[in-house]
């Protein structure tokens, strides 16, 4: 898909944003990849991260959808916007658990106002990626509010 | 709602499979309520869950809405089942801030297979609560497989 | 809950975009029920609305859950705006079948851009209802572009 | 994405069930593509299927979309199974007018007891198409039950 573009420094943006988001760096999530459209987060899997079944928990798994999913829109936004995730929905296909998740966000629409994303959550394994998740996302653009005044 | 119990004991059973979920312990949730088709679920609020605007990461708000939904069903599974979150939505409605957060879960209909739920999360700030998240979700009984052997 | 209303004559507004929904005409669908931040549509089972089953067909059911939750939300927006349909989700709860069903609306949350509604679908078969679906559903509000001039 | 097929006829087997639905036929959806974990259903663009704006329901949107990715999923489940729609979640995207919309659905992961799919709708306007409409969805295989005795 080509995206247009608002805002030449999409990326440092996005990373500036990120190093700002605590509950991440609680999770030990890293942000790997920043593209127009399209942003990565990884997430080494530990311990204290799992459910009753020892897998990573799935609202764990959610947060770092939700997280990739946002940046992604993000990127597409004006220099002055911030952004808000108005409401994600997540299907979990499979356990989370190996070494590493993996989420992936891309760009469904990017609107005035409103935003839709997809992502996917894998998680490697021995070196072998499995689809753990699905998410779709709507996101608001917040004009005029600059993600590091709010 | 008239709820039917297949085992007595869902109260012991919901508290021993919460007390096992390690991303629980690692936000700071607590289970304060236990009922047929409904569950409690509060985290007070830190600065380690924030997002970049310092309110809480709506991954964890999602987080606990998954818990509190996953538990409200599980109240009315039999015992030797496990529960397994299939897929859920979630509304982010205000910026969730405050002292504390509160997941309530309710089971909106329990199938012998599939069971769906709503939860609601408020937050509390100065004694005062707000509706700061609105979830839907799927959950599937897992027939013949013990939560605490999984 | 309580409502705040905008537009003392809701009801009238919301009448009159629903005998201009041809959709709604196409299905047989009623409009039985209007209140502040609340709407009930009714459908009488027909042969020509079924899938393979010979229950009604779900994305029938979405249909008028959709519409129910919009007229709910539409009943608290200004006299000048009209509302857009952002997103819903749907869960399927029981085969749709009897003489009648009824979409219920409820605003869970009304804001100046955006409103979040939930919806029930029952069905009425030999005057007992059953509850065949249950929707979460994100609004757009639309101001100063009045319904009936877009 | 690599499909594992179940039943050499399932093209056949969609075919006949897509006839059986009467709502299908209601509202003129056409069975244009069935291929292992997709399916394609084209909806001409008639007055009587329109909302308020003259634009086509959302409701009807949703509609060839949630029989798009379950008949997507029904491609890959075995000869004595038929399919349920357990829940869908679908984004509007723009305005669904024009002279034909499209959707097309394919399967992100198909389970034994449940399948994940994902449909896109797209509104035929003057030669070009437009996204309209996203969709996420969960199915379930109803085993031991052919879609032609239910």
């Amino acid at each position: 898909m080509h995206y247009r573009i608002l805002d030449p420094n999409y990326e440092q943006r996005v990373r500036a944003s990120f190093a700002r988001q605590a509950a991440m760096a609680l999770i030990g999530a890293e942000l790997t990849g920043v593209a127009p459209g399209r942003c990565t987060i990884e997430l080494p899997v530990r311990d204290d991260l799992t459910q009753q079944h020892s897998f990573v928990h799935g609202g764990i798994v959610g947060m770092i959808a939700d997280s990739a999913g946002g940046y992604s829109a993000y990127t597409l936004m004006p220099a002055d916007a911030s952004v808000l995730s108005v409401e994600y929905k997540v299907n979990m296909l499979a356990p989370a658990r190996g070494e590493r998740l993996i989420a992936r966000g891309e760009v469904v629409k990017a609107g005035r106002t409103l935003s839709v994303v997809r992502a996917d959550v894998s998680a490697l394994e021995g070196g072998r990626e499995t689809l753990v998740a699905a998410m779709q996302q709507t996101l608001m653009v917040m004009h005029g509010m600059s993600d590091e005044r709010l």
